[in-house]
């Protein structure tokens, strides 16, 4: 395990992508990790704001998006065109040989459109298939892939797909090659005990320990589905995964939660 | 020479992309060229349509198209993003393992912003490098890459470029590696000798025909910039280069017009 080289994935959220300085600041320092890395980016408003300035109605169905045709093909614009190109323009302008990509793209992610029962959240999709040959060889290239939350379906279709998910599906497919290091980057330093309290990070989340969080209530919510990926990744021998602000990069004393079977 | 490999770049424009039937037809034609492949495609009326959709006005100047912050921004949207990677999962959905790419990805298609004197186009590119290593490493690797007509300056800043133009780069850039053969597909079937005439098609065009034909005012306009590409192709080893209608693609015995120096 040990003779692996290093590979670090790092997905950040709406919240750096819709800060131009931030986006900036953390795209700087993402350059600067040593060895084999992958950027993973969310949306952002440019979706909403580019749908509302369009006059397409946002669909929900239980409070959660649904995508629907006109939905699907602002993502995409969005997601995989400016947004992907942007980040990756500029980290080529900081040296980073980046490559922007969707799942269609070389085949490097698959997925099933989700099943549209009981609720159809439209052209949604769930990862099923990752290449990571091709993965394995662009990155032995130096090249710094950059994925946006885009997937196909292989018959044509593409497919809006959650960030956190594709972060944790490539970490996983990486495993027999690499000695993966996966790190969500959001808006607090980390999981916290008490949601109004910004210091009450946990610094290391055992399953044990969350699965007693989530009986009691403590974590809920949107963080459930990113835990559920981190525990996923760490259980598919993903090496170490952390869940803090982009400060993490830095490598300095910032806190953050550490992830650990 | 004769042991090169056959490389054949593809472009298309507008009138296939804004033609649902036309694209996948188009697709499915192309999908079926054997050996090393790359597709080049335009814009369409998409952008356009999202553009007057968000209530921007273009600007244009001596009749010409400028490409403001807000017009860059939709271009990026709708050229690398929908149109790309729509491209790109119809592609694999022929089995074609296509990978959807601006020229920012991995350093592609570098380019210049315009002198902005003595009219300023805004952001718009003139290439001056192609990385060609990366190109025929992935074409190596068997991906069919797609190219949107989007470059960058390599300082972080995104540009518009004409397709046509980036057809030829990329082929005169292969010309060490393979033994390239070009295609422009348009609406018509040929350079015309009669613009109103769709059965006046020229077989062949030399340069000398074309300086004539140019001089006369016979060949004007849009056409002129297209077939300084083909001669600057042609010029630079280029083995073929044609343009026609999509239908060429199907090697029947549509005609076209064969530029040759």
């Amino acid at each position: 395990m040990e003779d692996k080289p290093k590979l670090s994935i790092v997905k950040i959220g709406g919240n750096v992508i819709d800060n131009p300085d931030a986006l900036q600041q953390f795209l700087s320092d993402f350059s600067k990790i040593e060895g084999a890395k992958i950027l993973v980016h969310g949306g952002g408003k440019l979706a909403t704001k580019t749908a509302e300035g369009l006059g397409l109605k946002p669909l929900f169905s239980e409070g959660r998006r649904i995508t629907d045709k006109p939905m699907l093909e602002i993502a995409v614009m969005t997601y995989a065109g400016w947004i992907n190109k942007n980040i990756v323009a500029t980290l080529q302008s900081f040296g980073s040989n980046s490559i922007g990509f969707s799942g269609a793209d070389g085949n490097l992610i698959r997925a099933v459109r989700r099943n549209p029962l009981p609720v159809d959240f439209g052209f949604v999709g769930d990862v099923t298939a990752v290449n990571a040959t091709l993965l394995q060889a662009l990155l032995l290239q130096q090249l710094v892939p950059v994925f946006s939350a885009i997937t196909h379906d292989g018959k044509g279709q593409l497919l809006n797909t959650n960030a956190d998910t594709i972060a944790a599906e490539l970490a996983i497919a990486s495993t027999p090659f690499f000695d993966v290091n996966l790190t969500y980057c959001f808006e607090k330093n980390g999981v916290l005990l008490d949601s109004e309290n910004e210091d009450s990070i946990i610094e290391k989340l055992t399953f044990d320990y969350y699965s007693e969080l989530r009986k009691n209530g403590t974590i809920h919510s949107g963080m459930l589905p990113k835990l559920e990926n981190c525990f996923r990744a760490a259980a598919a021998g993903v090496s170490r995964i952390a869940i803090g602000s982009p400060e993490m990069l830095k490598q300095t004393d910032s806190s953050f939660t550490l992830i650990t079977n």
